[in-house]
Formats: C-alpha cells, sequence, structure tokens
C-alpha cells in the first residue's frame, strides 16, 4: 500500500507511481537551497500554532528543538536525503519525525504545501535581493570612483558605430553607471513586494484554526501580510519582477559588455583587459579573448524568458555572478589614453562647425547642411576638416571668418556641453555627486 | 542631388537611396500617434531656445504660432502626410516650415532626433498610463462592488481543477481584484520613471548652447531631468517596463477569464455571459462563444514578449479594450448561484473531517491520514462521505463521536477560515475595505 | 605562473585568472553528458592524423588505446574530475595525458575546441534524436491501437469549450496522434541537418594538414561534410531546430493534457487517470491531483524559448519522461463511456437541423438561421431542442416535416462526417490506416 | 434584434454586443491580404457542392460569375467594406450575395469558418513561401558571384572580435551564403507542410455532405489532404514553423550585418556602403550611418516569438524587405582591400608557427605552449613576432632553424587550409560550385 512509502496523501492512493513520474515531478534538486527559510518558516508557524492553542507550549519547544537540530545538519552538511524525499519541505518534516517522533505531525496543521513554499520562497528571495542590492552597489561606486578618478581623458563618443562627438571617458562609464541606478531602484521595490506574507493561507480557502497571521508576519520580520488567501498561494507576480529586473539589469551589463569588447579589438585598441578576465585559444596560441565580456554578454541571453521556480535560484546565481565579474573587470581595465586621443578626428567637429555658423546668426537647418557641405568638399579633396582654407569654406558661407579655427580644438568642444547631463567636466562632476547621493538614498 | 529631396541631412550624400530601404526605416505609419505631444514638445524646446538667447522673442512667437497652426490641421484632420514624411517629426517640421518659413529651421538647435523622438514618446506614455490607470481602477472598484454584494454565494474552490474546498463566490472575485491591485500600483511606479525629462540631450554629447533643462522641464510638467545625455537618448527601460506591466496584467486578465471560460461550460453551468459579450458559429445554430473571454486571453499572447516602440502603441490600445471588455464582462456577468450550490459536495469538507480530529488531540498528519481513510472507505462503499455512519468512522478512529455530524454544513465549513484573507465573510469583508482603501490612496 | 596549472593556452599568460571567472566559464556540470560521444569523435581524429601522417600508426594505437581506457573509467564511473577541468573535453585529454603521457599531446594538432564541441555534440544529438524519436513512436502507437479498441464510443466535440458536435472518443484520440505524427517527421528532418559532420573545421580557417574529412565522415558516420569551416565551428541552427521541434512537440502534449485535464474534472466526469499518473495533497485528503497532466502542461514552458547547449540537455531529458508520462497516461486511462455519452445533447444537433433543411432544398444561410430559431425557441420554452413539436418548428420553416425525427440520433449523426479525416466510422477507420502507415514509413 | 445586423449567427442572439468588443474581434485590418485566396478557396469550394448534388450547375455558375466579379472589385481597388465586416470571408460573402441574391447562401453548406480561414491561409502562405525562396536565392546567387570575382582578396578572421588567423574574403562571404543554403531548404520542408488541404473538415466532425475532398485539393493544387478533421481545423504548426523559419533567416541576416557595421567602422574600414544603404544625422553634418544594416538587425528582434496570424502578415513583408536590401547592400558594397591587407600581422601567424614545430616532430600540445612563449618573447621586446630572430626563437624551441623565415607569409599561410571547406583558393572554389548546386536542386 502507498501509505507505506510515507507519502503525506498516504491513506488513499492504492495504485503504485510510475517511477519516472515521480522523477519528474520531485524539485529536490534546486529547492535545496531553502533548507535554511524552510526551518524558519516552520518555527515561526510552530509559536503560531502554540499562540492558537494548537501546540503545547512543551510541544512548540520539541519541534523548535527539533528543528534547530535538522539546521545545524544542513549547515554541517551532515543531513541525508533520501530518495522518497521530493522536495526540501517533505526532506525536512520527515527528518523532524525522526528526531522527534510523532509531534512533528502537528507541525503542518492547517497549512498547506502552497502555503509553505511560498512563504519560504518570499523568505530566501529577500535576503537574496539584499545581497544582490549589495554587489549593484559595489560595482556602480566602483564605476563612479573611476569615472571620478579619469574625468580628463577624452575620446570619440560613437552613435551607429561611428565616430559621433568627442566626450569624456568618464561620461562613457557614467551612462552605464546612471543605467544601473535604476536596476537598484526597481531592485528595492521588487523586494518590497516580495516581502508580503502568505502563511496562514491554507490551501485555498484560509486558516480555519485561529493562527494569528501578524504574529506570524511580526516573526519572520515581513512587511504585510498578503489580502486573499487563494491568491497568496497561487501568485508568482514577485518571481516574474524578479526575473524581469534581472533580463534588464543583464540588458545594461551586456551594453557595457559589448562597448569594452569593441574598445579590446586591434582595430579600437581603447582598452586593455586584466589576464585576469580573459582567456586564451586552445589552438592559436597568440590569442587573448575577453571572455569575460562575452559570458557577460551571453549570460543575458540565459536570463531572458525564464518563468519558473528553478529559475529564481539559477538567475540569481548568474546575477550574483556576473556583478562580480563586471566590478573586477571595471576595477582592472587598463585604458590607453594615447589610442583614445589619436582616435578623435576633425570630422567630429562638424557640428560644432554648424554651431559656429548658427552662433553667427544662420539657421540650424541651414547651418547643417552648410557644415554637411564642407565635410563633402573635404572629403572630395581628400584632406582633414580643420585643413579647408578659410577662402574655400567662404565658398559655402560668407558667414565664416578666422575665428573659425577655435572650432578645432577636442577639448573646447567636450566643454561647451554643460547643460545638465553632459559631459563637460562641471556637468561629469555632477552626475557623479548626483549617482553618490541615489546610492546613499537606496542604502538608508 | 539628394539635398533637393528636402531630407534632412541633405549637404554630403550624392547617391540615391533604395526605395525598399526608405520604406523599411520609415515609422510615420505608427508613429502619428505622436503629432501632439511632438507639438508640446517643440514649444517648450522653443522657449528654452529663446531664453537662451538662440531665438528672438518675435521668432518665438512665430513657431509658436506655427506650431498651434500645426496641431490644429492634425486635430481636424486636415494634415496632409507627404511622401518624404518619414517620421511624424519630419512630418511636422516640414509643415512648419510651409507655414512659416526659414525660422522652423531654428527650433532643432542643439536639439538631436534622438532627443525629440524619447521626449515625445515619454509625454505619450505618461498620459497612456493615466488612461491605463483609470480604467483599471473602474475595473477592480466593478469588481469589489460584485464582491460586496454576493458575498453570501457559496460554491466550489477548486486546485488542479479538482473541487477543493466551499469558498464564498466573493473570495474568487477579490483573488483577482487583489492581483489587479498590485498591477495598479506597479502602474504608478512605471508611470514615475517615465516622468523624467530626456529634451535638451542632443546625440550623446548633450546640449552645447545654455538651454535651461529646468526650464524645459517646468515646461513640460515632468518629475525631474535625466542625469547623462548618452545614457537618456538610447535607454528605453521604461517601455520594457511599460510591456512587462502589460504582461503582467494581462496574465491576471487572462488566468480570470480563463476560469470564466470553464464555469460558463455547460458540464459547470455556474455563470452565464451577457449576449455581448459572447458570439455564435457560422455553422452551429446553437453554440454560444465565450469569444471575449478566449480574446482576453489570446491577447495576452499578443503582449508577451513585445519589444520596440511600435508595441507600446499596440500593446497600449490593447490593454484599453481588454479593460473595458473586462469591466463589461464582470458587469453583466449572470451567477447561477442555485448551481454553485449543487456542485458543492461532502468529500471537500474532507478536510474539516481531518480538522475534527485534530480538535480532539490527533496530530494532523495522523487526521489527515484517518481522513483520507475516511474518503477512501466512501467511494469503496459507493456512497458519499457524509453518508458514512457513526460505527463505521469509529472502525477508522474511535476519537468520532455523535459530535461530527456538524462537519457536514458548508456555511459552517467556510465561516472557520476567520484569518485575515481567509473565506469568512468577516475576512471578505475586511478585504472588500483594504482593496478600496488601495484604490483611494492611488488616486490620491 | 598560469601555465603550471596545465591550462591550454599556458605559454602566454601571466596574471592569476579571477575563481568566479573560472568557475562562470565552466561547463563541466552539464557537458559531462558528451564523455562517450567526445572519446568517439577523438579516435576518429586520431585515425584522421594517422593517415595524414601526422601520428605514426604505433602512436595512433597508443592513443586509442588510452581513450578506450578514459572510456572505460567513465563507463564504470571511475573517471575523477579535478577542479581544473572547465569542461568534459580538457578532462578527457588530461587523463589521457596522464595514462599515455606526452603522445596525448598530439591528438588536438590542427583540431579547434570549436572543431571538437560542435563534433561531439551533433554525434550526442544524433543519438537523441534517434532515441526520442523511438518513444514517439511509442506513444503514437499507444493512441492509434486505443483509438482502434474504442471506435465506439461517443461524446462532445466541443469548440470554445462549448458542446459542438457528437464525434468518436477515437476521432478525438486521433486528432493528437496526427499532431504527433508532424512532430515524428519534423524530427526526422533535424536529423538529417544534425547528421553533418563539422570536424576538420580548425578554428576558423580550416585544417591545414591534409586531415581527409571524408575519412572522418565515413569512421563517425555521419551523412555529410559541412560546406565551409567558419561557418561549421560558429553555426547552431541544429540547436535552435532541435529545440523548435521540443517546443512544437510539448504544444500538441500539453493541448492533449489540457483536454484531459478537463475530462477528468468531477464535472467532466468523462475519463480517469490512473493512481500512478495522480498525487493527492498534503492539506485536502480527498483530493486526487492530475498532476502528470499538469506537469506535462508545465513543463512546456521550460521547452519554450531556451537557447543554449545547456538547454539541449535539459530539454532532452524533459522530453524523454514527458513521452514516457503520456504514453504511461494514455495506456492507463479509464473512460467512463455513460457519462460521455449522457454529455451528448439535442443541441448539439442543431448543425444537422440545419442540414435537414438544406437537403430539402434551402440555402444554408437561411438553414442557419432557421435552425437558431428553434434553438431559441426551445431555450424559452425551456424544453430540449428535440422536444419542440412538428407544428412548432413548422412555425419556423414549412419544410418541416414528420422525417425530422430522424435527426434525433447521434449515431446517424456521427455517420455522415464521411468525408476523409471526418468522424465515421469508415473515416476514422481511414486515420487510423493512414498513420500506421506514416509510422511504417518513417521507421523504414 | 441582433438579426438584423446581418450577423451570420443572426436567428438567436437578443442582446447587443459591446461595441469594443466588436472592434476587439474584427482581422479585417489585416486579414484582408486573402482576399484573392478567399474567392480561389469558394470557387474551388462551389465545385466540391455541384459534384456533391447540393448546387445545380446553374447555380454554380452563377456563384463562380459572382465571385469573379468580387474579385475583379478587389483587383481594381473598388471593392468597398462597411462596418460590419469583421473579417475577409464575410466580406466577401456578403458582397457575393450583394451581387447574385440568395444562392450566395447556399455556398457556405457544410464548410465553417475556420475550414475556409485555414484553408486561405495556406493558400497565401503557400505563394509567400515561392515568393520569398526566389528572394533568397537571389541573394545567395548574389553572394557566390561576389565571393568568386573577389577570390583573391586576403583579410583578418576573427573570433571574439580578436584578430584570429588570415582568410580569404570569399571564405566570409560565403560562411554566410552556407547558411543562408540552410534557411532555403528548410524553406522548402515548411512549404510541403503548408501545401496541404484542410477544407472538407467541417468545424470539428468532418463534412457530412458527400464532398469530395480529393476533387477539392486537385482544384487548389494541394500535394495532400489533412488526415483528421479536429486537427485540421485547430492546428498551425505551419505557421509556428515558417515564423521559426523567418527567426533563423534574420539570425543569419543579423549576423553578417553585424560584421559588415563594424567592418563599415572608421576603425576597420574594411568596406564601404553604398549611399543607397546609409542614412545621415539631423544633428551631425558629418555622419554617415549604416542604418540599411542596422534596420537588418533591428527586425530580427520584430520577428522573434511572433505567434498569431497577423504575424505572419507582417513578418512575410519583412522577410521579403529584408532580403532585398540585403541583396542590394552586397552587391553595391565597396572593399578597401590595401586596408584589409594592412590588417593583417604576424602574430595571427602563431598558429602557423605552432604547425611548423609540429612538422619538426613536437607534440601540438607542446608546440602550441612554445609558440605562445614567441608570442610574449615579441610582445615584451616590443617588436612583431616575424621580427624575432632566429637565436631568439631557439632560445624556446632548438627545433626552429632558417626556415621558419617561410611562415611570414599571409598567401602561403591561407593556402595550407586545403582540406574541404577550408579557405584555400581551391577549397573555396569547391564551395562556391557546392552552394551554386545547391541552388539548382532546390529550384528544380
Amino acid at each position: 500500500m502507498a501509505s507505506e512509502s510515507g507519502k503525506l496523501w498516504g491513506g488513499r492512493f492504492v495504485g503504485a507511481v510510475d517511477p519516472i513520474m515521480e522523477k519528474f515531478n520531485a524539485s529536490i534538486a534546486y529547492d535545496r537551497h531553502l533548507w535554511e527559510v524552510d526551518v524558519q518558516g516552520s518555527k515561526a508557524y510552530s509559536r503560531g500554532l502554540e499562540k492558537a492553542g494548537l501546540l503545547t507550549k512543551a510541544e512548540m519547544d520539541q519541534i523548535l528543538h527539533g528543528l534547530d537540530k535538522v539546521a545545524e545538519e544542513w549547515a554541517q552538511g551532515t543531513f541525508k536525503l533520501n530518495s522518497n524525499d521530493e522536495d526540501i519541505h517533505t526532506a525536512n518534516e520527515r527528518r523532524l519525525k525522526e528526531l522527534i517522533g510523532e509531534t512533528a505531525g502537528k507541525l503542518h496543521t492547517g497549512r498547506s504545501r502552497n502555503d509553505q513554499v511560498v512563504t519560504d520562497l518570499r523568505l530566501w528571495m529577500r535576503q537574496t535581493c539584499s545581497t544582490l542590492s549589495g554587489l549593484l552597489w559595489e560595482l556602480i561606486r566602483t564605476m563612479v570612483d573611476r569615472a571620478e578618478a579619469e574625468r580628463d581623458v577624452l575620446f570619440p563618443g560613437y552613435t551607429h558605430l561611428q565616430r559621433a562627438q568627442p566626450i569624456r571617458w568618464s561620461h562613457w562609464i557614467l551612462s552605464h553607471a546612471v543605467a544601473l541606478t535604476r536596476d537598484s531602484e526597481r531592485l528595492l521595490e521588487v523586494r518590497k513586494r516580495i516581502n508580503v506574507l502568505p502563511l496562514g493561507s491554507g490551501a485555498i480557502a484560509g486558516n480555519p484554526l485561529g493562527v494569528d497571521r501578524e504574529l506570524l508576519r511580526a516573526e519572520l520580520n515581513f512587511g504585510a501580510i498578503t489580502l486573499n488567501s487563494m491568491d497568496a498561494t497561487s501568485e508568482r507576480d514577485f518571481v516574474a519582477e524578479f526575473l524581469f529586473w534581472a533580463s534588464l539589469c543583464m540588458t545594461h551589463l551586456s551594453r557595457m559588455a559589448e562597448d569594452l569588447i569593441l574598445y579590446c579589438t586591434k582595430e579600437f585598441s581603447f582598452v586593455q583587459l586584466s589576464d585576469a578576465y580573459s582567456t586564451g585559444s586552445s589552438l592559436m596560441p597568440q590569442k587573448k579573448n575577453p571572455d569575460s565580456l562575452e559570458l557577460i554578454r551571453s549570460k543575458a541571453g540565459r536570463v531572458f524568458g525564464r518563468e519558473d521556480k528553478e529559475a529564481v535560484f539559477e538567475v540569481s546565481d548568474t546575477m550574483s555572478a556576473v556583478l562580480q565579474v563586471a566590478t573586477g573587470v571595471i576595477s582592472t581595465l587598463q585604458i590607453h589614453q594615447e589610442n583614445m586621443g589619436q582616435a578623435l578626428s576633425p570630422d567630429m567637429l562638424a557640428t560644432d562647425l554648424a554651431y559656429y555658423l548658427v552662433r553667427k546668426g544662420m539657421p540650424f537647418r541651414q547651418a547643417h547642411e552648410a557644415s554637411g557641405k564642407a565635410v563633402f568638399m573635404a572629403e572630395t579633396k581628400g584632406v582633414a576638416l580643420n585643413q579647408l582654407s578659410l577662402q574655400e569654406l567662404q565658398t559655402i558661407s560668407p558667414l565664416f571668418s578666422g575665428d573659425v579655427s577655435c572650432v578645432w580644438d577636442y577639448g573646447h568642444s567636450v566643454e561647451q556641453y554643460g547643460a545638465l547631463g553632459g559631459t563637460a567636466r562641471s556637468s561629469v562632476d555632477w552626475q557623479i555627486r548626483q549617482v553618490r547621493a541615489l546610492l546613499q538614498a537606496q542604502q538608508a
């Protein structure tokens, strides 16, 4: 009889279960991560049962003591799973019964498996969010520190991978750091919605035995309690939100990695990865591949579109590794300031040339066209844009005069962008202060 | 020469453009939704240019007046697109130039296309979020009203589509309403992140002409300004967040629809859809299909995984229609209270039978097994669970006595679930108050 | 120095590698599935090297012998991974060197890691496709056998979950079996594209050492060789195809499971799952949940949208389990023929009523409307459709006469659908023959 | 009364339909693409009805004539939709009735809307597959022609975006062309499964009126008929397969575009896009952006994960445009052979240096390490790899002798890769012949 196998719904079943089906149904392979929070949740629930008069004080103490023993076994690596343990919850309860006997059977009174699963998952994810927040802050802090230290390095800003305008290297770093501050903000919001107690919802109708959910909330330090028992046991919005958070954060890290992969190429040669974040080739002896960056990029694909509980564990490991590797990469990256400077070219100042005409009173659209003609003239003649003579420029517009030579200074160009959020030094400093203030506010 | 075609980057190009390529690149088919916010954004920017001394007061007035005229043409349906208008921004500027001449060319000074596109999109989405919030509140309110009115109707709660425990019909309604309150909360968070001004970021380096971004923010009533110009023009987190919001909200509506589709079957017969939300079959004359519910469910698939700007417009239309149809369905649905009552069966009280033994001191795991044996005995004998005699029950456990007959009352069963969030009347009333308070808080 | 650690690109690196990065990069956790094909591929390659004169006969024999020893260790479970083994390929080569010394270093001559990885993966997936084909055939065969045995059972066909027309139970089984035959056909096509040899492509440029790829192909029994070395080492179309195949197959199994979950409800009660494929509830003693079916349905979600190599292993395990569970479910399912018959109701013959009028010469659109009126009249009067009197029917159309009574026979209704693919017995028999012929053709 | 509105299920409904619901349900906005195949399908079906004795010859002729008139109106742009036309099928039937009167009502006899929808969709997609096949062949042919013409151009092959080995430019082209030949093969398989007739399946039970499905198949030139009527009307595997085909094909085009975007950067400068496939910037006058390539890449995102019928129309338009733009880009691209040559550097021959030692008898693993040491020595000394003196090399291995100088010739390096699929000229020629043969075989 099936009840002999000790299955929880023992009383009724008469057929044997297809072993493939059993394996198929088991989640112990991944939900063992939950051992600690499962014990924590059960301890709180036994206190609730005692207050409701369903356990005596002595029974409660016996259960609490037994659960501490279970936790100790897990912590010391001596907990032994057996082949009937289909998930962490059955495993812990089975072991508790071995340790303290029949009293263990009272622990599940009025609690459903769903109740327990979702409480454990919320406890675990709450802790994970805190850990990931810390790693994310560490990465942002590293980026901001670096941005501050290297404010005076100029290099090309690109759009469509074509050289666009000179910018500060720090401006590039901050563009990615600012994106990550949004992830940090979102993670706190996700954590807030995770931090809600479902325990006391039973299967669907609620708890019929007078358990005080407010006591459970306080015991487990949740911020609020769920409103509806059916919703509480079935909803996984917080899982979807966490996975979406991870997707968006990975998108940002992936974009940063993509830029750096390019900047590492022989052709760009703007930065050099530390050996600690590179690998070689089994065939080509000269290769030094930016594998850390490629892994960050490829892990993004692994995070997108996952939907299950299993994904939470895997995605959370991935995020933890990725954030640490990214921090390592950023803190050890060498930049080649000279190559960066040499990549700035006069045609990147064509916008400034248009603004020169705007300042002399020409409408921007005409100035844009005039500057475009200058670019075309320079290309046709095979010279750099700043090598066109004043006479040549004047064939395009009579507004050009001797002071046009001031346009061809990259440092001067960058300093124009003083509006908030721009690449001028003052504006970059403002960004650094803003991001630091955000980090501080979020940590409060 | 390409400049003759009036393309914005006219000065330099010499080849003609492949017409397939042009069509491929054009977005006017869907971004015309943006006409109003594009005018709004341009008006604010021209005020910024005037303050920065790049437009005279007279030029600004001329531009503002022209833009009002453009808006008027759109509003009256007299705006004529021509085949070179590749997007709404070029169309409006082209028309402005026709109306006021060369001064129009000054409007784009220091502003990039990305700057403009993302400002417009944020303005439009901010408005959309407000509209959808209103529709969502309307739906939740309808559900809560209905839940309040029909608190006394009991019916079966299901898990795994098998009858589980008796619950209140209102408990089911509220389980879905509560899920929607989370969507409502999330939508406000998304709106907060949409409501940030990017204008003044230029292409990537920022704005070099002294435009006051704080003035632009105030003009367009944004809550904050973006921190970094490169990030500002390229990031679309808010689009991803909005689409994710829509996915999750559709998941909730889809699950509710799924339940209702089932409750509408001949086999369940718990509810009846209004004819206004049903359709027939072109072949089978007797059919009355729950098409509204199926559309809600199928639209969910259309919302998931979209990623582009085009998706924003389509998804936002879909959400608007779905929320209204759902409100209509809920407010016109008839329930068949009698069928609901008849679907309650004694085996759904097997958990209560176990609790009966728990209250007599038996540990829950044993009580669960004992109750399971009773179910098995009843099945074997081919009688209902409440038709087992006391003697028969006592063969399972001597703890059974005459008072076991009190277990077989559905109303009494439901009233046990008085813990917060449960299906007892007091708890359902508490849920109604909580959801109403949430709605009120969010609207403030 | 890094070279001491025995890494393959040992000569050049000077920094240590971040341990998180190492773990991040390692794939040994899942690619150990490949041990057998890795040995197989290396054996073939060493034969290729010998023919090209890069190994002596003695060296080749030494390598072949060593590889056999490696395989033996894996097979017996005595192979010991060490912490530097980042993937199965390094692990096997490391062990080979321990077993046979420096000659092992010759095995990788002209072969790149990508070369090896993709060859191994193709070998493994070819075998997996064959295994899954077999399981899929087994499932289809079970379904067809059952369809043949239960041809005379009628039950309601549904559209939009509303009762539509009477059909044979076998017709329903065959509708799912036919879908699976397409999966079977597609799997053979995928296998054909997997069965192409990439080995001999080097890193990107090809093999420069005169290795005979035709010999390698023959050794490994591939159907063809890849055409371009760059494409060969980087393309993973066959992985995407396999995962897409799995998604589509899971969609079919998931739909079948969804129908059966419904048919298992108390409300439908058409079928009953074997206990071997059901589970209970930890809280509610009476519950018997169709967990096998729900798992099939939920596993579908786990298969969709996976994209990586890791997914291949997991998805392939999932498919194997799902196909076996589905076969078990179908072969042990009990049907409740009486309930099925009772669920047939006269309104499901409304289409037949319309056809009755069509046969008397009325255009179908009018007949559809007339039959709809009869349905409405019956509903209004609160009687079944077949209980309307002839006089009542004649108020709708004078074409109704006494022979209308022949319409109300479900068996007769079903027998009308004799066109190929329909639900008449002859047509169901034809389907059975067709599916059997397909299976036989594919196995050839 | 609803029947007045002419809805097809007119007889029974009494409530009005919510207008949002109606709009929500309508598909006419996108399914009007189907007008031609809808007429084609109806013409065949009326022939089937005539043969089955359900239409007289005169009635059939009347219907055929009317349908031709409907088609003529669509072709001439004079067909007028009215607001009740919810889809193309109702629109055409409504118009037919206006043209020929009540006989039109006989056309739908025994045919369900699903029957009709899926037949039309298959007819349309069959045609689309043929068109796309033609465009794909055109692209492959262009690539192969170019590969043949430019066989003698060498440039760097990259892995991980780091320079790896010298290859032929044609080898790069062919690596992408070969991937596209798989798409071409798959498209033919998809077409084969599209080309199956569902008509004659009714709603679910089949066709009860003796329609000869074999006649319908022959009329519409399908390759086979569907096996089961329930499956036939509900399955959309062929849609999923088509969309998957498009995703995979777009992945290939997207990867090619990604490479070209990089080769177009100032930093690489290997190729130059024709002006016809570039665009400028509204702000920066010097910009020439590879928009065609970026669009190809971004359209890929729009194709992935679509699942609905609407997607078929959009994806098919996208594929058509993308294939043509890709063909245009490839045929007009200029290459900068001199820059390509200059990008080859001696360290890319480090693998050849290892092979040099292998040929002198050193095991490859040792040779790889020795060559790695040479690379490290050159880097340390700040010289190119080929500038190490023989004495210096001999400190690494005594096997180096004077003939090592032969290693430093890129042309010679490339010619080594003569194994099938490699980058040697003979092997590239073989690839060209193979791809041409494939194209020819598929067109047959």
